[in-house]
């Protein structure tokens, strides 16, 4: 086969509120080689993405992605290897082309899985997908109370896991994160796993992270996520020496699979979170699941969009059943549920079972999804490069 | 002073080729504020840094860069660093942010220089600014006896330092390469200093890299540059090991200070090279350089395109007395040089200095710029993001 057509969809809600919320907008991907259609996700920016796919070359190392990804051959696993590797050298100083990759990517895996009549985790190697706990992925509220009646509902909801983050917190004093920690913990009770993300808002301030550790420690937070910027790698390791029980986690800004080996081979983390969206697709995915696991720190995906980015972020360590915590947004906008049919939902456990249907598993919502569509246009030197193309099946 | 206006010039040869020559575009920026005017310039995809300028927000951490930059007050150099990093932060999800606050950040500077009329090094609290030694930069030929033609004719132009890459090296045998090197210092005669710059195409191939360290040290090559890519800190290490005189260099692809101190602190580098059109502009540049001479690395800028990036590239070392090679581009395209009136020459023992003028010393051609000018558009939800503004001086 080849690949004969990428296209990208832009969806959005009516309205993007400035809150912490991914789910706002979409940026879809539809792949087509031969009779079969693969789709994928990008996180995020949608219309920087695109640009990165349709603009005029600069030179040799900065080529527009559609360069490396149309007309090339598909046949199986090692060609989406291969492309993901010539994009990478093809757009190496295109610094978007990695978030544009990840959902052309995620649609190659998903359309090889229907030409194969196979789930994605199998053809990365796995015998069997292991369910996986998610855990509620929630914004902090505006005040400890309001954490702590959403941390009463997650409960009531029959979670096993709850993780807050964003929101005000660590915006303030030290007394407002440990009040919001301690709403946190009481409204979840004592059973149930409690995981705390900063969302890098201390940058590199070892000291301002390490007057919470005390109150995360007491609480029994599992793992503080983002405390500093990706990057600040001596910063992540001396808060893990000061912490006895908690682990740092962090990884969901990597846009390759080399950014998540520094974070774990540097930075002393013991969860690493990748959102496939942003590291260049499945493939790099899989790449730090198995380094990751070598090493004895736990992969766990970071997605807070749709049913099609979650089935794509659990496919790189379905096969892992001892990386069992997943993320799994809770409250996402209409726009991310809609989108899809197919919805992975908690069994009586609480468990949340990667799909067994070809491919992704996933079915989309076409006539819903066009609901969201927002028109673009780029025109470079009175030529159009890109316009929003009919959304459908093929 | 409040930022007044952000504007993109996107500049083009009329053909651009399929070679690694990065001074065939450009995106210049200008900035207003008050009654003065700054101008920079992003490296590289132009069309795509534009996008990220205007696109419509995806969540809190997913603004455009303009939000953070527009209306901004600008009193002083703290403001600078106070408005990448609120980029950073606000656009902590949009990869190509770093990329597109670099020509802003360098416009900053140009703008509070002019208003204080001092040099952009002076601001940044230099002395005085150091003679640069420039290094010929330039494409292997596609046989080693162009390769050999290309060093007769550097050494017959007064350069005391050659530096040759890309091109057809490391893609073919071994022997192409060993014979490449040796045309080169052959053509170059035992006095110039030479350094070879493999573009990333090895990836983390230590043992190809190896199997030309015997070659690169009886030629006296000073630096291999970029033998792997940029994420490949234990190939850097490794090879380094195993060199007894060449040192690695790398760098260009950082489009953070982070990037940069990870790959001096873990790579095993022993030059640092850095694009101010890529890592964030000056700011993160000159952290950079602070970084390096503190630890014994050397710091060299990387600058492909033109003169006004040059200018902005030598700022960052410019009072750094030990950091005295430079890159300069022996043979950009003509946009490249057309759009400065200003060029930054070699005086008589082959040296080159930083402007004394305010600012970055820099004036543009306009008039010449505007043969160069593409014109392209925006539109999103039917509204107009972007359109090629009227290139004039304010």
């Amino acid at each position: 086969m080849q690949i004969e057509s990428v296209d990208f969809f832009y969806l959005s809600m009516p309205e993007v509120l400035d809150i912490g919320d991914g789910s706002q907008d979409m940026l879809l991907v539809r792949v087509q080689a031969g009779e079969y259609v693969g789709w994928g996700e990008c996180e995020a920016s949608p219309l920087t993405s695109i640009a990165s796919f349709v603009a005029p070359m600069s030179h040799s190392a900065c080529k527009p992605v559609r360069d490396s990804v149309l007309g090339q051959r598909l046949d199986g696993v090692d060609d989406i290897c291969r492309i993901g590797d010539a994009v990478r050298a093809n757009s190496l100083d295109l610094l978007q082309a990695d978030h544009t990759l990840s959902g052309i990517d995620i649609a190659l895996w998903d359309l090889l899985g229907k030409r194969f009549e196979e789930p994605v985790w199998r053809l990365l190697g796995a015998e069997r997908a292991h369910p996986k706990l998610p855990y509620a992925s929630q914004l902090f509220g505006e005040t400890p109370e309001e954490t702590g009646a959403r941390a009463v509902a997650t409960r009531e909801a029959g979670y096993r896991a709850a993780k807050f983050g964003w929101g005000p917190f660590g915006l303030g004093s030290i007394a407002d994160d440990i009040a919001h920690i301690e709403a946190a913990r009481e409204g979840l009770g004592p059973e149930i796993a409690l995981m705390i993300d900063v969302g890098t808002v201390w940058r590199d301030d070892v000291a301002r992270a390490a007057s919470v550790l005390p109150t995360l420690e007491r609480c029994g937070v599992i793992w503080l996520e983002e405390p500093f910027v990706t990057g600040a790698f001596s910063a992540y390791r001396d808060l893990a020496a000061r912490a006895t029980t908690v682990k740092m986690a962090g990884g969901e800004g990597c846009h390759n699979a080399w950014q998540a080996r520094h974070l774990i081979d540097h930075a002393g983390i013991g969860y690493v979170q990748i959102d496939t969206g942003r590291i260049g697709g499945i493939t790099p995915s899989a790449e730090v699941a198995a380094y990751a696991r070598a090493r004895g720190v736990t992969y766990v995906n970071h997605t807070f969009t749709s049913h099609l980015a979650l089935s794509a972020s659990l496919q790189p360590f379905a096969g892992s059943e001892a990386d069992v915590i997943c993320e799994y947004p809770v409250a996402p906008k209409a726009l991310a549920h809609d989108v899809t049919t197919t919805h992975i939902e908690r069994d009586a456990d609480g468990f949340v079972h990667v799909p067994e249907a070809p491919g992704l598993g996933v079915t989309l919502d076409l006539d819903a999804a066009r609901h969201y569509l927002v028109e673009a246009e780029i025109r470079v030197g009175g030529k159009v490069l890109y316009q929003t193309p009919e959304l459908r099946g093929a």
